[in-house]
């Protein structure tokens, strides 16, 4: 029997593969939005073994493997808990693959055993032995470093995910002592805007105000102490903003306003609903100002409740798999929000992503209210996210995307990830892409004598898309 | 030219066909959530005739044929009218059928005659009359008297819908004279929770209060003749609970807060908005806490708006075809309830449905995060329901699950039905199942090498997950 | 190579193809609901070239070619700027082309050059200059003036969008000039909803009322004044109302109430959002109670956001490619409005479109709550609306409507189009509906024995059914 990741898994005719093998699969990654730890990466991590790697990571988990292992009813202890060996947990994992069949771990953990071991064998109780101490002699290798994973993928550029607060020093010593793959940083001031709670809040800006050098009393203090920031990640190559939020918020608030219920906070006092959504709203005007007048682009990741299971919050933290997807409003703030900017002569490049697929017609028609002309997809609907980040979602993503926009101008796909080994999800997106396009040529949906630009549009979207885009 | 319902009906090729015939096709059925008449089943119902049994059964007629006929221009009189003879209701619902190719009513109707009467006619204006006699003549036999028909589709367990002040006579008298297939009483406290009409509810909480053998003055009270009767249910094999609601429901109150609003409409008097939510967020709290100390399964139907039209409520009555889909926000309240149950470790098994299929992925990840490795499944997005028990809708429930959950852990197919021969959709169900399994299976999603556990999951998710599951 | 738009295109099987070319290709179109200039028609339009046709028409550019454009990084001067040559402009849009792959745009467009121009070539850079020269000669020629274009498809009748106050005179013109289509209008009253802006109502009313030949002071007068119009537009052939709405209204407002409100406004001041409700609601109620008594049918668009970019609505105006799906609710108000409307026996015939493909199984399961068994089909959920009209959108809402309703009772596919030259969109549906039923019929999930039932509805769809239900 051939191998489950084959020269042809997902491509279900000729005109598919052609497309893949001919036009995306060897092209380059251009990652621009991860969450790799610059410090493992210039610190090039060994990784102890693969249960590490895939499994509990010190920096942060997998908690698409944690949700899962839970829902198959695998104990905590076995997951976040630390009181197990590598092996018990890896045998949990192993354990629960079988009944993990379509859903995206399945081919995400085959694709990663195949591309970055060379094991093609179906991961089960019966072989998890043999590949647990096959992965772990690896690991043990040089080759199987932080810097060599990235390198095995022909990664041209990694954008990690940082803090305003944050000083850079691990992405300056990956600048000095190279290693063949850009390492840039991207702004990421979601602490700022969490003005829920005074206390963390106020705590923030402490650190932020020894970042920028500075005291913040005001409002108009913040900004000037981020735009010192901001001006610091733009001459660290930093080109990306990201904003991870509910919904949009596009609240009337003037300046004195603002200043008020900066000074509320400042002095420890809880903020009313409608002061939260004030702040919010100029808060994300002014990065947006920022932004565009740096010429970077501007990333809204919008539609998540985070953090839902309080148990699990407080006994292993955040990001640990009990996150959802929100059914909140976007479209009216949203517009509102753009609308503002492109009023003002001041819209950056823009990518949304949505984690509701209901979201996703609206927020490509939102995006396409407010193209200028001026850069080709200026403002896209980004690739699937999150819990969308497979097959039904990519396809999903693909046809509201061709359907209600330009599909060959889309900047494509992007890790979100925090390991060192889901570069595959690169392959796994082309594979479908082409899939989608060469079975659209096969039905005649697209003429077949139109197939060079089909192959431009491959490669566009693979790769030469974001090259151009983003301007590295 | 074969039968419509032939032997590989709805299935797209030989692995699909291997999987169904091979491990679905003759296993049990575990119908566990369904509105079949206690009375009906204890009294062995024999049908006058097909009419009865199809379109106009005095205990709740088909509300599904009731709305194609009035969407097909048939008049009222014919339909719920009860002024027509069975024949002329018939032959409507005959002359209507050719208008509903693609509806789901025209496979299921199609699957009823075929399996329950064995006959594989096209009903159609032409074949009516011969249908018609044919099925008449049948269920003047006793082979189809109610507990046969049941008994004909290898059914193992039946869970009914019952209300708490229900003295389940019919489901002791079934006990007492068993027919081969367990029929199980399901706890639905819907009118308990019902506080928008003082005048129902008070009069309600009587027929309540006679049945739990005690006075009910506070909320307090309330809580104590649910819980006898709860044990009751308990002792009477009851392992599931069911709750109908817009949606969930999950505001601070509390317990003076509850006392004065149940004060308040024990007074008759109409309660405002606010007072409403803030009832049905300590009730159903008070009601899950029940359900997980008996280990029982709750399961919640969400985003349904009811009886829209007052005329035909007025003169008919409610469930007569004219309720709807909502659209009303799930995942804040969904996440907050479900999480105080997890803190106070008072989750029970949960299954979340919902009817508008923009809810599938919301209820799906909002299911994840409340997993807790204590039981495979414990939480989950059920079947298609309704409006959605569809294959469109199928599919939808399976790849949601799939790609967001365990689709290996999912505890199946219910009828949710009135009627004592919709059990083929179960075979229905299977069908679609399978098929989407085998279609993996064929292009190499599922490697064809782990068939077994394809196989395995089959099995699952047609009998051995739910007999598992709620252990009955 | 064949050509792109070939005999069987978009049909994937010999049944598909049966049906489309044996009973839906040589109908007749009636095309009930369209934005065509009625000046345009009566003048008999000759185009100048093929860029005011398809580009920038004076009356009412295509603002899906120009979103797609801007997206595509054309600058505005070449899309509305008006300061390019035509030859300009047209090039600019075959540089778009290749790009729009999958865009409904790539589809309509060749489907047109096809059908109105024969010609078979791709529109693409290098071809761009000859299918200029060609288009603009024939255009040139009397078989390219606007009736002619519109008689070459075969058009039945055509329902054009107007406003009450509009004298309809070049309807009248058209009336005694006839061409051999029928062009009756559509009862548009959006301006006598729109309240938000007090200077624009009171401007608007004053042409009600020379139209009218009526004072209007008190809403009381508005509604005589509009029935005075509605009678006006019965007389002159109309047979449909058509409302653009967010979404719809159903709060409590007694005559006094309304009166009140009314009085504000023309006084000049502008409403609360609570005033503004209250008068859609009684105002739309209103509306359709004389829809209902005319025997006319009544259209709800729902679901828009418009004119969202305030620096392209300044500088250029309305529709103008700014406008994007809303995701505002409409389960509760919907079902309230017509619950009303058929509780007081005053429900016309309704057809309700959603921009949102969110809302199709909300709209499509209100809609048939309301069926009451006089007309077949009587409330329906309509044709994929705007940026719905294209394949996965046709096909979603066929999929909708087969699942949730009576596939075999819809009055089919509509332009809504301003160009005279969009009819091949009619061509496109029918090719994408036969290939539903002829690919379900290959499947066995419609009996092959029952073919003449598929075609009945085929030509149903396509033609009879509208004819039947609108009765023009």
């Amino acid at each position: 029997m051939s191998s489950f990741i084959h020269d042809d898994f997902m491509l279900s005719g000729k005109t598919a593969s052609n497309l893949f093998h001919g036009s995306a699969e060897s092209l380059p990654i251009i990652d621009y939005h991860c969450h790799l730890s610059p410090q493992q990466i210039a610190e090039n991590i060994q990784f102890r073994d693969i249960t590490q790697l895939w499994l509990v990571d010190g920096h942060a988990g997998d908690h698409y493997k944690w949700r899962a292992m839970r829902a198959a009813g695998v104990p905590e202890e076995y997951i976040t808990g630390g009181t197990r060996s590598s092996w018990e947990t890896f045998e949990k994992w192993a354990e629960t693959m079988p009944f993990l069949m379509r859903n995206p771990l399945y081919h995400w953990s085959h694709l990663e055993l195949s591309r970055v071991f060379g094991i093609d064998t179906i991961l089960k109780p019966s072989t998890a032995r043999g590949i647990f101490e096959e992965c772990n002699a690896k690991l043990a290798t040089p080759e199987f470093r932080g810097q060599s994973l990235i390198r095995k993928f022909n990664v041209e550029v990694v954008c990690t995910t940082d803090d305003p607060a944050d000083d850079l020093r691990w992405h300056r010593q990956i600048a000095e002592n190279p290693f063949g793959t850009k390492v840039l940083p991207t702004w990421r001031p979601d602490k700022a805007m969490a003005v829920e709670s005074p206390e963390a809040f106020n705590s923030y800006l402490a650190s932020l105000e020894e970042a920028a050098g500075m005291e913040i009393r005001t409002y108009s203090d913040l900004r000037d102490a981020l735009q010192k920031r901001h001006d610091f990640f733009e001459s660290m190559g930093c080109r990306l903003s990201d904003h991870g939020m509910d919904t949009f918020y596009a609240e009337d608030c003037t300046e004195s306003e603002v200043e008020a219920v900066f000074a509320k906070i400042r002095a420890g006092k809880c903020l009313e609903k409608k002061e939260i959504a004030m702040y919010r709203s100029i808060f994300m005007h002014d990065q947006a100002v920022m932004d565009a007048e740096s010429g970077w682009t501007q990333q809204f990741h919008v539609g998540v409740v985070r953090n839902n299971n309080t148990r699990l919050f407080e006994s292993v933290g955040p990001d640990v798999g009990c996150d959802s997807i929100h059914d909140i409003d976007m479209a009216l703030a949203g517009n509102r929000f753009f609308d503002r900017l492109a009023s003002a002569g001041k819209l950056a490049k823009t990518i949304l992503y949505c984690l509701n697929p209901k979201d996703n017609a609206v927020l490509t028609t939102m995006a396409y209210n407010f193209n200028d002309g001026t850069v080709p997809g200026k403002m896209q609907f980004g690739s699937g996210w999150w819990f969308m980040d497979q097959e039904v979602g990519m396809r999903r993503q693909i046809d509201t995307l061709s359907m209600l926009g330009l599909l060959s101008r889309f900047v494509g796909m992007l890790t979100d990830s925090r390991s060192f080994i889901s570069y595959p999800r690169h392959e796994y997106f082309r594979r479908i892409l082409c899939d989608v396009l060469g079975s659209d040529v096969d039905s005649g949906r697209i003429p077949a004598g139109e197939i060079a630009d089909v192959e431009r549009m491959v490669r566009g979207i693979s790769y030469f898309n974001a090259k151009e885009y983003f301007g590295f």
